[in-house]
């Protein structure tokens, strides 16, 4: 997608066709700074830290995280592994982006190991593009349905950022915004902050680069627009999802599921298949990742609540399948209970 | 309630008896600077910048700018009256408390006007104390059934400030919470920070001023930690409920409701019979503040959110009666049905 009209992904080879670039998160949308992933301690601290997140963009990093560690060692793959399944808990993107990597590499002579690594990641990220770009199309009929039933723009709640921030390029729950604004159907995004870490902002600097009209609102502002008729649906990402269908995503699209059932509203999750758990049936047997409480009290470097206050942090919530109206994949929107069937998993 | 140790009430007669002086809101929990009302223009002033908040110290210093408008003019009841009522729009009590300035001071000779006023915003303010104590005492009678399910402490949510900083002391909400407290019942309360304007800061202070076990959470955390079985009770405080029990309240307040309900969890608001508008039945009539988007931008004085960025902020939601376990008035705690005979209005 655009940086300053230029098209970019958010991780691209580096002209060194050793190492990577990324667009450093934490530093959006003040700053727009590109840093270099040189080794597998760069690329494991990048997805430690939040230098880049997002399931889809955690898992290309981590699979271009392996391939650096084979460029100085083509034996520590599976130690690399070790090291990248470590970083964070939740999004299984990760551990399927592993799990590929180790396929594709299984049986590769040592001293094919590193281009062949190299390659592998750059179809893992290949694949993201397509990915988003087919999940792209079949929102794009849900969002044609939503505003062949109004006459103004169609009024979308999404929260974080699962934009093309959170992947390669297009994102998840945002390439349908992205192509229904393409396909000429106006829309306004409601932009939740999302704290705490605000990545709402994210969202609202890639809409702004793309001149998709939106409105940034606190978390708690959209139980009440839905309340009122301002919303026509709703639409997140996710960064694990059950068989069964139900979402693990960033915390506090569970409380904006409730509010969308409760209005009538349909609420749909963007779901690549890698962010697809089939291993799980219940949600709430995924990991919460508990992050430092120092997110919720300090902002842009400055302290907005005093460090003798205790804070909770967990990162993530579940939002049971029944009150996901489709999941979005890129073989096509299915209700949860179809899921499975839909990649005959069933 | 205690400031450094020492028992305050949030809106006090200055030693002249012709002026108050209020905690200036805006500067905690890092600095405690108590300012002076001495006219009608700072009372407005105050209730308009959220020097103060809180719907029963909105009323409170309503009834004092009353007071200190008579000081200057005693001829300015209704000019008075008329600027006070425009300050904010959705608490009930502003206009409660100047209808109770008006009765009590209909007939009084312009002479013993000033004097009358002054008495009268102080039995208001005296009301206010007693009413919350009250609260406190049947509240009390719900955290202690609570208490009797469970072994740990009681693990009560509450959003926004609805403690004695919102009141003239005791507060609402955090009324029953202190009188467990005090009675010895283990509580833990979880505190939502409460964006835009980040009042848990408030409730976080109140409470370690009094050594209530607390932890600061972002908005969106209620919903999981009540699917998580980690909440035994929501308690919040409310800006106007009408006669039929819906609850207009901090925005955000909903979507905990919501959670609330759909994990089994008791859902109770704190209504001092100011805040209740016998006049309405819908609650979706109450008319919503619609406040700066600079409250979203702007925290400490840091730009978090570039002033680009379109930024809605409607202030406070309704809550359905449905939703509502109970209400806890100074009359005592009645499922919303019940609300308008407790008070022999049905």
């Amino acid at each position: 997608m655009k940086v300053d009209g230029t098209w970019r992904r958010a991780i691209e080879l580096a002209d060194d066709r050793r190492s990577v670039v990324v667009l450093d998160q934490r530093r959006l949308p003040y700053d727009v700074a590109w840093v270099r992933l040189a080794s597998l301690d760069d690329a494991a601290t990048a997805i430690r830290d939040m230098t880049i997140r997002g399931a889809p963009l955690i898992g290309a990093t981590a699979a271009y995280g392996v391939a650096l560690a084979l460029a100085a060692d083509p034996d520590s793959l599976e130690g690399a592994c070790a090291v990248l399944a470590a970083t964070r808990p939740t999004a299984i993107n990760l551990a399927w982006s592993l799990a590929e990597m180790r396929a594709a590499l299984a049986g590769v002579p040592r001293g094919e190991r590193v281009a062949a690594a190299f390659a592998h990641a750059a179809k893992i990220c290949d694949d993201d593009v397509a990915c988003n770009q087919a999940i792209g199309r079949h929102g794009l009929a849900l969002i044609r349905q939503a505003a062949a039933r109004r006459s103004g723009p169609v009024d979308i709640l999404t929260h974080c950022n699962a934009g093309w921030l959170a992947t390669v390029d297009w994102g998840t729950a945002l390439a349908p915004i992205y192509a229904a604004h393409e396909a000429g159907i106006a829309v306004h995004v409601w932009v939740d902050e999302t704290r705490p870490r605000n990545q709402g902002l994210l969202t609202a600097w890639e809409l702004a680069q793309h001149g998709v009209p939106h409105t940034l609102i606190a978390d708690n502002a959209g139980g009440h627009l839905m309340q009122r008729g301002q919303v026509d649906l709703c639409l997140v990402g996710t960064d694990r999802t059950t068989r069964s269908g139900d979402v693990c995503n960033k915390i506090g699209t569970y409380l904006k599921a409730l509010a969308a059932r409760e209005a009538g509203i349909p609420f749909y999750v963007a779901a690549p298949s890698p962010s697809i758990d089939w291993t799980l049936t219940r949600g709430l047997d995924i990991p919460i990742e508990e992050r430092s409480g120092d997110e919720v009290r300090i902002i842009r470097g400055v302290e907005i609540v005093p460090a003798t206050t205790a804070v909770a942090n967990p990162a993530f919530d579940v939002t049971p399948a029944a009150l996901v109206t489709q999941i979005i994949t890129e073989r096509g929107s299915v209700v949860p209970a179809a899921l499975a069937g839909l990649f005959g998993r069933s």
